[in-house]
Formats: C-alpha cells, sequence, structure tokens
C-alpha cells in the first residue's frame, strides 16, 4: 500500500479482512506508515528505494499531485516489473501510470471515509479500469473481494462520477454546515434539522430527486425568496448559494416541464 | 382546514388520528377540498362564505401569497370572532394576521411533505408562536398531540430556521438532481451514488457537518478542481455553482483553523 490516509487505512483493513496479505504499508510520514502498519500487521517503510518488490498489486493511494512524484521514485528505483498498479483517485486519468509501468490500471471506490466511522464496504460501488484486459479483469477480481457492486468504467467517465460524487456528498455536506451557521447564528440547535436532512436523503433512495423537489424555489414563489434574500443581505456568500442554487431548481422544473 | 396541499393533508390525517375532528375542508379548488375531507369523513367547501362557523382552530395551510386575500374574506364574511387561527408558513410573520383575527398564531412543522410517502410525526420539530400567552398555550397544547419536538420561537427564528431548511433539504436535493444529471449524461445509473448520498446524511447525524467535510475543496486541490471545471466548462450553471461552493468550502476551513 503507497499511501496512508483514510482510503488507505480503510483499504487495507478490508482487503486484509478478505484473505489479502498486506505486506508493507510506504508513506513520506514515517509515523502514519506505521499506524498504518501496526492496524493490519504490516511492514512498513518511509524510503521509496525499500519498497517491498514482492507483491502482487500495489496499490497508489494518496493526493493526486503525489502520484507522479512517487512513481518517479519508485520507477528510479526499478521496484516494479510485470506487477499490477492501481491507483485509486477518481479524476486521475489511467494514463499517468503510462509512463512508469508495463500493468497499471485503477480500482475507485466511491464512498465518503472518516477516520473514526465505519462503513460497510461490500455496499459500496467500485469502478475500475485497466491498462489491458488482462490488468483489468485481475483488478476486478480483487474490487470483487471487496465489493458486490463493481463496474468496469472509462476514465472519462470516472472523473464525472468524481464530479458527481462532489455535488451529491461535498457540497450537500457543506449546506448542512451552512444551515447549521444559520441556526446557531438564531440560537437555534442543529438537532431541530437532523430529521428534515434525513428524510431528504431518504427520498432519493426511493425517488429521482428532481421529481421529489420541494420548496419556495419550484414555484419561483418571490414573496418568499425575496424574504430569504433580504434576511441574508449581510451574507454575501449565502445570499449568492441562495440565489444560484434558487435559479437552478426553478431553470431544471421548467427543463421538465417541457 | 384552509388548504389541501401536502401539508394540509398531513396535518389533517395526523390531527384526525390524534382525536381532532377536522369539521371541514376548504380550498379555492373544489376537487381538492373533496380528496382530503374524504379521506377524513370531513365536510368540505370552495366558499369562503360557507366556511363552518364553529370550528374551535383554523389552520390556514396555503401558499405564503394567498394568506392574506383568504383572510379578507374570511374578515369580510364574519366567520370567526374569538377562536384562534393560525397559519403553518415558515416565513410568514405572525403579525399577517393581527388585521384579521383578535386571537391567532403560528403553528410551522419543519419536514418535507410529498404525497405518497408518509412520514413519522411525532419526530417533527414543530415551531409555535401566538399572539398572546394564552393562545400561544393552547397553540402548543395542539402541537404537542402532534409531535414530541414542540418549541416557541419567534417570526424571526422562524423565519431563518425556514432559510436554514432551504439549504439542508431543497438545495440539497437539487445537489442530488445535478449529480443525477450528470451521471445521466455519462450514462452511469443514480444507483451508484446513492450510498454517498446516504453515509453523508448519515454522517450529519452524528457530528457537526463542518468537522467531517471532505472532498478536493477542502485542501483546495486546484488540480481536481480545474480538471472538473474544465470537464463542466459547458454548463454554466454547474460550472458556477462548483466554482462557488468549493471557494465557499475553503472559506470555512479556513475559518475554523483561526
Amino acid at each position: 500500500m503507497i499511501g496512508s490516509g483514510n482510503l488507505a487505512t480503510h483499504l487495507c483493513i478490508e482487503l486484509n479482512k478478505n484473505d489479502y496479505k498486506i505486506l508493507q504499508v510506504y508513506s513520506r510520514n514515517k509515523r502514519n506508515a506505521k499506524i498504518l502498519a501496526d492496524k493490519i500487521a504490516a511492514d512498513y517503510t518511509d524510503e521509496t528505494a525499500n519498497i517491498n518488490r514482492d507483491a502482487d498489486l500495489y496499490i497508489i493511494s494518496i493526493s493526486d499531485k503525489a502520484v507522479e512524484e512517487v512513481c518517479v521514485k519508485i520507477k528510479e528505483n526499478n521496484i516494479i516489473s510485470e506487477q499490477i498498479v492501481v491507483h485509486t483517485a477518481g479524476s486521475l486519468d489511467i494514463n499517468v501510470l503510462k509512463p512508469f509501468f508495463r500493468n497499471y490500471g485503477v480500482l475507485y471506490p466511491l464512498q465518503t471515509f472518516s477516520k473514526n466511522k465505519t462503513v460497510n464496504f461490500s455496499e459500496i460501488p467500485i469502478f475500475t479500469e485497466g491498462n489491458s484486459k488482462e490488468t483489468e479483469a485481475k483488478i476486478m477480481e480483487t474490487a470483487m473481494k471487496l465489493s458486490s457492486r463493481v463496474s468496469s468504467i472509462s476514465s472519462k467517465q470516472r472523473r464525472n462520477v468524481h464530479i458527481s460524487a462532489v455535488f451529491a456528498c461535498n457540497f450537500t455536506n457543506h449546506l448542512y454546515s451552512l444551515a447549521a451557521d444559520i441556526l446557531e447564528q438564531n440560537n437555534i440547535s442543529f438537532d431541530i434539522i437532523r430529521p428534515l436532512i434525513k428524510e431528504t436523503s431518504e427520498k432519493a433512495m426511493l425517488y429521482m430527486p428532481a421529481l421529489v423537489q420541494t420548496g419556495p424555489a419550484v414555484r419561483y414563489d418571490e414573496n418568499v425568496i425575496n424574504k430569504h434574500l433580504e434576511e441574508l443581505k449581510d451574507k454575501n456568500n449565502l445570499q449568492e448559494i441562495y440565489k444560484l442554487m434558487s435559479n437552478s431548481i426553478y431553470e431544471k422544473v421548467k427543463e421538465l416541464k417541457n
């Protein structure tokens, strides 16, 4: 395992559970490498030259911008010959690995990982890609040990899956956070909005979201919208988000009517 | 019950379950009035002059902009004297009822209601307000039959609760819908993102959202962000939302660090 962040940690633990032996954890940060390695009884190193040469599969699970640098060093040290190398990044093309390795691909689990919250990995969609049919098949085999929802998609599709996740997960969580701020400024607990957050996501499990959209923007109810914008007048950022999202909802409603 | 929309329907059914007798449903649309009235064995009318004069409580649950008009007509016809009149709107000040009634207030349930999905009403926060202590107490009494989470707040607080709900529910649902569009354009099923939506909302049940924010905007990872903006280049609306939300996330991260 090249990497020791949230995703690397969850992957190591899951692979370990599913009879994969993680030989070694590499991280630039020795302490983080050790913390993860200790969890799965693996070796660890912070030196690329010391990366274990005997693995069947190398998983690079680090920030997008660090991938190329670590690949350069792995190649310089002649660590990998025929073995498969995958990265786990949603928005990184498969071809970033091409200059460095013979057999390579992608294993991208679509989920938000926090260090302290367990997730049911078997339900997490995993998207794979390989530079050849054979490599792809081997990557899928590994992915299918982790999850029952594995599919092969292109780099462009995966990038769009990642973008959709940014909208549906990262931006959504930020909206929760803005709602919490508004409530706090009015001395109201975030607790009161939790049932609504739950219900909204449960509806998305059953219906296509555009078909169950509610709120003042659906009918572009100017009475309500203008009152809200007035209330947000000293909060530029919130006012701008409010306008943009309301207009976008209304555009979508019109699109659905046509 | 003045009104026959989603909220009016859910309220009638819940009140009915809790031993309240709904005498009559009024709606401008006679057919809608009958549909709701039939569900709760009530009378119905589409004429303000024929609104029943014997109720203890009148609930106005219609669109914000229609409230004043129906109040004018109720007053013209001398329907109500000492009885309590409430509206159910988040962003409508209690004082909109002042010119028309002696005893009045607000009963605002914070939830998103769809016609075909049942919700557990007892968990829904209800916010009340009354023009006098006595009226307020009576409104709270009714609210507490419906839910275990009743609190009294001011019109300004309620407006802000409504705004926070627009962010956490309406805008969030729209983000789900935008994610669905992005996936559809790339021939990928919305199903693959549902586990992520579920996990994101479940995290908000346990933590304050700002503290568990993930995604490229947290570190303002320009590698990823620029790739995403490039991919969205022909979709003005999405690109603008992407930029604004990413900046807002990054601002929040900086705020939390200080």
